[in-house]
């Protein structure tokens, strides 16, 4: 359905609290990070299900950086969002309505349709989730995508062997902080290097050995006197100079996990590693992946991260926005370093609630 | 023993001819590529093997770019040269005298003693070449290192599969020339990069299916032009300018065979690529080698590439500079692009004379 221009004018007469739903959509493709305003609430009459399809009530969607190119205007390599459609992303919810037999109401899912309170799904890209396990907002972190992104990423590709050094920029998201964990269990001496002093401690509660401020110092040198017998694995969330400082002091034969370019993001231009031919003369091995491709090792993931999560190896962290509403500016402050752990968007009841 | 001030005086009475051996010396190191005047032409009495020494006549050898880095005073990941060293690097030569069990009067070895017209060894790093194959020349190129360089690192790292398009750059040295012919035995399409218009219409002739100039039109657009669909596999002996195409042309998934970075080699700084995060958007491979950590696959390889020069499918070019006192100009000029496929210096009789 159009948007309206007085939504509250055209609301349901069922009662604004069930006949409602709000979702987040993009007015214009932001220039940088300013983007306040670029974003806009728009409520509409909670859909009714035709056969095959289910309603879902959100409990919380995810707010992630790879978001940042989506909102621009360029066809990169994931198509951008586009104005005046509700944002996507992943959320967990419960199913209200189901005309699909795959899914009973009350079922807790996970699902593709995050940024709106409501949401209407064919039962495409929707997956059962468990809430005796684990509140079910860790479906969307340590037990979802980005635990599974730091999971698949470092053993896939980083190999860490026990005893090798392992450096994981970014160290204090979701991803960074569950690989940083993962690689310690796995035997490695591990370096984070992160953006507040508040995440640095974090950090080293979780156990990280090493924890640098970038803002205080730079990289390359930190990384140095962190890692002064040099590094083996680098799980890299940020590129630019931290990837720069990690090729730098890569020992032969380093592996390097290509999981984000948070520098990217940022409102200026990226350092470039001017040091790249060193993937030559030290034989290393750079790879990007992307999860969705690898979905037949979640099952394997699951099954460790929860019993990693009971016996208290892997801890996790979340920053809770309340209100739809908040979502843009929860966005924002992630873009700009603000938050700790999961970055989530609280839209409706919990499983604990 | 030391250099000798005024060495044809120290030599040994036993003829010039016979008893004098010719070597290259590093004087300094260098600054930039101007670098004549840094190597000395020495002459020494040939030496005389001890128990478990045998003695080599050097017929040929190599002249690589891997060498220049080696010139320079940084111990970078391969040791400099030595100032008042004789350099080293891969040659071929015959048996002269043999105090070694392991090999007889009369024998074809590839061995690490380039750069003198006499070798002295104790036999390690010296392998049997067989002269009724091929000229022994090849066993510094088509059928040597460069051949076995170009093969590993398309197969273990670029993986080509039939239908797929192929990048090489340089492809006009001894390496590159190998790697997409190779290439295009496994089925692909091959894009060329050379620096020359002789270069080009050598590549042509070999069966690339495009090659473009660099010096004529900047480096991504001629690619782009020549793969509009995109590259699977790029082999870079360049880096620089030319990885940053690459990259820009890559498929999903695509593989980069970090092989060499002769951009960096040039007297002004090469320029840094400025995509990097496309290895993450893309999920890319990138990755470096050193074929002496491979050597057990050599032996494949040579059996292949046999075959391979023998039905016409694998064809090479030498350009062989006579004479020792030559080979500093020769090392200069493949440094500036002058030389194409192999570049050999010819010290001593060969196989065929």
């Amino acid at each position: 359905m159009p948007p309206s221009a007085n939504p509250t004018a055209d609301a349901p007469q069922r009662g604004a609290a069930e006949g409602v739903s709000r979702e987040i959509r993009l007015v214009g493709h932001p220039t940088g990070l300013s983007g306040e305003g670029l974003f806009e609430v728009v409520e509409s009459p909670i859909p009714d299900p035709a056969e095959g399809q289910l309603l879902i009530r959100n409990a919380y969607f995810s707010v992630d950086p790879y978001m940042r190119p989506r909102t621009g205007d360029v066809r990169a390599y994931v198509a951008p969002f586009t104005v005046g459609d509700a944002l996507t992303g992943v959320g967990v919810g419960r199913v209200a309505v189901s005309r699909n037999p795959r899914f009973a109401e009350g079922d807790w899912v996970l699902h593709t349709l995050g940024w709106r309170e409501w949401a209407l799904s064919d039962g495409t890209h929707v997956w059962n989730v468990d809430p005796t396990v684990a509140p079910v907002s860790t479906a969307l972190g340590v037990l979802g995508p980005p635990g599974f992104t730091a999971y698949f990423g470092l053993h896939q590709i980083g190999r860490p062997q026990a005893g090798e050094t392992v450096f994981v920029s970014g160290a204090s998201g979701a991803v960074g902080s569950a690989a940083g964990q993962m690689a310690r269990i796995a035997g490695c001496r591990v370096i984070g290097s992160a953006g507040s002093p508040g995440k640095v401690a974090w950090l080293r509660d979780l156990g990280f050995d090493e924890v640098f401020d970038y803002h205080a110092r730079p990289v390359r040198e930190a990384l140095a006197d962190a890692a002064p017998g040099g590094i083996d694995v680098y799980f890299d969330n940020v590129g630019g100079d931290h990837l720069e400082a990690a090729i730098a002091s890569m020992r032969n034969h380093g592996r390097i996990v290509a999981c984000g370019c948070m520098s990217r993001y940022a409102e200026s231009e990226p350092a470039v590693p001017r040091n790249l031919f060193m993937v030559v003369t030290k034989r290393l091995h750079m790879e990007g992946f992307r999860i969705t491709e690898h979905l037949d090792r979640f099952p394997e993931f699951l099954a460790k991260a929860r019993e990693w999560v009971r016996d208290g190896r892997l801890r996790h962290r979340e920053s809770v926005i309340d209100g739809i509403e908040n979502a843009p500016s929860a966005f924002l402050g992630l873009l700009r370093g603000e938050s700790i752990g999961k970055v989530l968007v609280k839209v409706g009841p919990a499983d604990d609630e």
